[in-house]
């Protein structure tokens, strides 16, 4: 833990401020498993949650260590006011974090869960959906890129066994990671429709019969493998111009196994003709 | 998922109405792994978190299922307008909780991350500390109990390594959890303190090297076992007439090993002369 | 970390070995998260594994700290000469364990993977199943009790579903928890049954194409309720007079929720008419 | 799940075999979080041990789906016969899958506990060290790489708390995690070396009293800090010819904070002069 802005540097070793031999550059240290709240706009509206915060920052072959507090005092006013994390924000925030950290590159990751207010399809009950969000950004050499992060919940079914069955069809629930790498900005409501309007079927947290019976229907109706599920997913992504790279994961917890299936599509429109 | 009260009843069956001839009762039944946002009352301000809940009833052997989507409505209800979830909320929403589902025992579990502000002891510099908070109520045979939970991470220094050591001693971070049966509410930044004030030494998420310096010596001048940690706890809940009933566990992450080591102590007031 | 028995006794202070003035006994103190290998017995054949372990032993209100090396020393001879843990051998061990370390009570849990070589029901086509084991064994008075979890993954269809709906139903892995007081061994490829039995259907590594339809349809033929899997289970073993007490836990991973749903039964035979 | 060697082939309809209209290759789709056993060699002997497996494939754009049965019956034979599953088998093996699965790209994660049989440094004690392995696998364009891993529990000791402090440092448990890129085999036992060599202090399972006095001394013998432990770590890992690249992670469980520390550095031999 460094300290070199007070008045005990006088007295007080700087051991880490001192100069290393090894000529080895590290690329990335810094503060992880940090929790540390903060507010997110969900649908127009601040939206408190906690983060699980991972702060870090390259060093130069020549720095013995890092100053891992100034991280801590970053994020404590990064989060302090209240002030809404997104996009915008990240964008200028990162250059500032790499400044006070006296060094080429900053990086900066937090997961968090955050909710949506959801209508059951026949009933109209509402109830909240939980997701797994998260910003990843990165500074370096003057440039800044942020990506936005979503795990969304939804329900698939098999297409095979639909076809080979008599009646019925296995299906299961399945996760969606969305991670975009934003020119412009996108609200979380719109993220997670890129995973729900292309599963079998979406899912509320409150269902009374009716919907249950609308919700199996639905996904009979719209069978998909996991290779369905990602393809549908990525040809929706390569259509929005605020997207400009992306990697989408599904998983479906598997019904018939023990273990899980997963597919993975990555693209960076920039690489592209 | 059941849905007693709406139109769909009459042409709709419900299959979870129906009687069952098994004559077996179910401890417990519910939803689980729910996330749901709920507000704390730390230190006297609103403070916002998220939950991860677990809501059951007791379920009369003729009952075939009980009333899920009756849960969600519940929870959705306590949580919507923002209410602080505390003691005397908690005590009055069981008995509710039961008659809606007409059951006759109904228990909540929740756990959620809480944030404490704390000046770091010499260089006065405020960060926040990190807990994991928690209630447990059960309601059973028109009596309510509500339990509060936190895990408490601070540091411990080994007496025997100390003794025997030329030089230093091992140290590690360690939890300590209080799980107390309350007769009477008791503040969140009081509960962390029974754990705190009787480790080696309490933690800090932001520490300057002045700091480190307090928190390395006052660690190395009060070494305890993990049996002293877990001791020393239990004695000071004791002496609090508020707690009815603990139970205290301490893990230490030893330094010296890949594996932890335990200790708990639990003791029911109302059983003890 | 004591050493009762070498030779720098002498020179070396015994911190652990001191009286404690406190009065206060301590349930269970001991090693936990420590990994150590072990051998089972699955089908008659000797199967390598990895237990997670937690031993622990109460502690007098006179004694300072544990033994905690002496857990170690007896848990590597415990399985080092790859001896098979089970029923029987644990009900020998455990009042040894107790002995050694000069205590009243001791306890010890552990939870492994093992595997059970199963034949898709149409291809006939062979893979290994997973399941998670346990054990859970306790000392006190001269007594000792051996319990035997065994963690289930199976396939639950929803009955309501099934009704309400023109098509399909929902359905999802389930995981179905036994844990049994055992009167008399038990082997483990019985125990997985008394959950594999009683599900809508039970699961397989590896499935072709006509097993899909099989499972499927087998499910669609077997709606059950997370009630009724939880009631099944226990009626079945009820009906086992090797199975003194029980409790049994069922977690249908819902593909309609983003929540689990859970039951759980618990019965004791001894006290009961 | 697909069935294109069987005899239903003719009867039942192949829907992951008929063709795709997306034009969407996918970079990864197999199974995920599957549990199978496999032998390793330890220190020359066989060692049997849990793997959690990750096998899959790439997709071209006009293929449906992929032959998610053929990993698992791959895997199944690839294990059954208790055979060592090392770099050699997994160099041979890579190109095998890719051309059972009929595809461009194949690639392998699996990651397993393993044990080292350590000798306690005074009293001569012996215990087992818990490790984490893994291997990662990967085969395209008729090129396979395969990368070894462990994650190594060592303890760390702050320099500056020593520095600044009249008695005592803070220390705690650090993982180290290494993973290789290997032109040549490495022993488990020398692999794990890298980490405990240059590590504040290495860990046992047994310690008794002496040797708690010997870890404690040693390592405040040999502060460092987490920037040290990572490049003394990748320093040692540049001289071994066999390491063709690699990436080395130091997490640092801070016994002062609620929250972990971590540097990386990472460097590919192959792309610098």
């Amino acid at each position: 833990m460094s300290d070199l802005s007070s008045g005990v540097r006088a007295v007080m070793p700087d051991v880490q401020g001192r100069q290393d031999v090894r000529a080895m550059p590290i690329a990335r240290v810094g503060v992880k498993n940090l929790r540390y709240p903060l507010v997110l706009d969900v649908a127009g509206r601040a939206q408190h949650s906690v983060g699980l915060w991972d702060l870090h920052v390259g060093l130069k072959a020549e720095q013995k260590g890092a100053h891992m507090s100034r991280l801590l005092a970053w994020l404590d006013a990064f989060t302090l006011e209240g002030e809404v994390v997104d996009f915008d924000r990240l964008q200028r925030a990162m250059p500032e974090l790499m400044a006070l950290l006296e060094t080429d590159s900053a990086g900066l990751s937090v997961s968090f869960p955050f909710f949506i207010r959801k209508t059951a399809p026949v009933s109209g009950q509402q109830s909240l959906l939980e997701y797994e969000g998260g910003w990843l950004a990165r500074c370096e050499g003057g440039h800044t890129e942020v990506r936005m992060v979503a795990t969304v919940p939804v329900k698939s079914l098999c297409p095979c066994s639909k076809e080979v069955s008599e009646d019925g069809a296995h299906n299961q629930r399945s996760h969606i990671r969305l991670e975009v790498l934003l020119g412009k900005a996108v609200p979380w409501a719109e993220l997670v429709r890129f995973a729900e309007d292309h599963a079998s079927c979406e899912l509320w947290g409150l269902l009374k019969r009716s919907d249950e019976k609308w919700v199996t229907e639905r996904a009979y109706a719209h069978p998909k493998f996991v290779e369905d599920l990602v393809r549908d997913v990525a040809l929706a992504l390569n259509d929005d111009p605020r997207v400009l790279a992306y990697t989408v994961d599904v998983i479906n917890f598997e019904s018939i196994h023990a273990h899980d299936v997963h597919a993975r599509i990555a693209h960076d429109k920039k690489t592209t003709v």
